[in-house]
């Protein structure tokens, strides 16, 4: 492919096909809207590991196992495992990884990881380096709210605009042959900074990112938003998503007629999240079921998956700096 | 390219050039061995900024605007930056990376992320997916020590066989035209753990997997190690160094007079460092200056270089888990 300088959008020659996906939450997320959709509701969000962040490594590794058992293929077949998480040095990941014995390369993107494994995948696939590969990407509530913010046994009130961490993993297999939606473009993400620090604020804070990617992929690609049956970002939840229609109108473009986010379609208004849902797993999960099987059976054709990544630590908050955001976009095509 | 199954190893069809690398260090490792090969020599490890995070962040961003204007290229023409580095949520990197606004993929191998980075390019490259693409990394001492262990000012006595994280940050600009020493091979790491505990013995933890993707890359290329003219692993230090070593000579394979770490290169041994360096920077900084120079005037005309991470967080210590290693290697040859 020739790319035009300062073009941020890949076209696939050989368009790798997601031939399955799996995805696990916990119960929480189970008792959710998006219910029937789930392959495996845990009980308890430790499920009878010892901590929050094992649960987290074992839900990883179910999901691969799962989307590899769903797609017929022994862990061996697959050429490379491409996986991040929230955690400090994508320790859930490690540990999940490390059993499957797999090459792996880890990724580190925030909440945008599910995306970006995506889109590194296809990557691998098209350019004839892999001919299986599983992306995948977890994120634990309880793990990732003492890391973040406080221990959920504390009991700190959350303000109105918080959002709540998705408690689960997906993972989908992508490969050169098979049968499944086909990921046809990709979009890479610059990181973007409107100098928000609020940490609750999240939506706030990667809203532009995502606009900036959306409107590189619509310039870079020629196509418009009523191109897509659907456009989700992954974890914006109501505050962000509102931004990003605010945004885009801005920019002249009207998304609203085909536009959600995935973090607003996860738990009922009476689960009292909030904002929504976020973590690396909203999107990963919503896609790695809902929306696989709505390509699948085709309800939706073509969809522009927009992963969104706050790119904040607990040392840069506390050292007062801002949140940089992320987002990386896929077209999945069927 | 067909892809054996099994194989960790891709060799590129049309190899990926490294027009232009350029290094940045602190005073210690700047009165190190490798002293005239260091780019920029900082006056002391904050360099007028507030905090070390920041320095490590104007560090990487010196580092790729530094390799950019050797390369006579802007940052605008670089097609994607491929880059991570030891913080917490890749702190250093995100805040460097968003003031160079061009697409951004997050990576974390630990102290393997610069031949990660370095691989991935050569992907995106040799994929056509990009014309240009900059690799890079960074770690810091202070930044570091305060995460991992303990804050410098405490002064807590180091063991014998510790290693210490280098101050520093390296890039390379990857392009398929131009001239220079080229990516011919890359072998992806598996995650490979010996059951190491101990964070002061990261070279311990880190060997076995070195010697995994070494033994995979000879088994893959049918390369013998003598078709080398150095082996080089990225941070083991002289005890991992010696662990790899012995347990290459158990497989059969002697590498004694061809191999060496980048982390028993950088400083004196009487800047008493222990058992030699490490970080992400190791690997980097040693590769995007005297490796890259010896290769450049052709003391060295076939290197693999293999990048060695060691994958614990706080979190997976204070649990007990013990330290699983990875390590990803690039052939480079001129």
């Amino acid at each position: 492919m020739n790319k035009k300088q300062g073009a941020q959008s890949i076209a696939f020659a050989s368009p790798p096909i997601i031939t399955s996906v799996a995805n696990i939450v916990g119960p929480m997320e189970g008792e959710g809207l998006l219910q029937q959709y789930f392959d495996h509701i845990m009980p308890d969000n430790l499920n009878n590991w010892d901590t929050w962040e094992q649960c987290e490594s074992f839900m990883m590794e179910w999901a691969i196992r799962a989307a590899a058992n769903k797609d017929k293929i022994t862990i061996d077949m697959i050429d490379c495992i491409l996986a991040g998480d929230l955690l400090n040095q994508l320790m859930s990941t490690h540990f999940a990884i490390k059993n499957l014995s797999r090459p792996f390369l880890g990724l580190y993107g925030a909440c945008s990881t599910m995306i970006e494994s995506l889109l590194l995948g296809a990557i691998l696939l098209d350019g004839g380096f892999a001919n299986k590969v599983a992306a995948a990407t977890s994120s634990h509530h309880d793990a990732a709210e003492r890391q973040y913010r406080f221990p959920s046994e504390l009991g700190v009130q959350r303000p109105p605009g918080a959002q709540w961490t998705v408690t689960g993993s997906g993972a989908a297999i992508l490969s050169v042959t098979g049968s499944g939606p086909r990921i046809t473009m990709a979009t890479i993400g610059k990181i973007v900074d409107y100098g928000i620090k609020d940490t609750n604020a999240m939506g706030a804070a990667m809203a532009p990112a995502a606009v900036d990617t959306l409107w590189e992929h619509f310039q870079d690609t020629g196509r418009m938003p009523a191109y897509y049956d659907m456009i989700f970002t992954g974890d914006l939840g109501s505050v962000g998503k509102e931004l990003v229609i605010q945004l885009m109108k801005e920019k002249g473009l009207n998304i609203t007629s085909n536009y959600q986010d995935c973090g607003c379609m996860i738990y009922r208004k009476e689960q009292d999240t909030h904002a929504g849902a976020s973590g690396c797993a909203s999107s990963a999960v919503v896609f790695c079921g809902y929306l696989y099987n709505m390509l699948m059976n085709s309800s939706l054709k073509k969809i522009l998956l927009v992963g969104t990544g706050s790119l904040h630590s607990t040392t840069s908050y506390q050292q007062k700096e801002s949140i940089p955001g992320i987002a990386h976009a896929v077209a999945i095509e069927i």
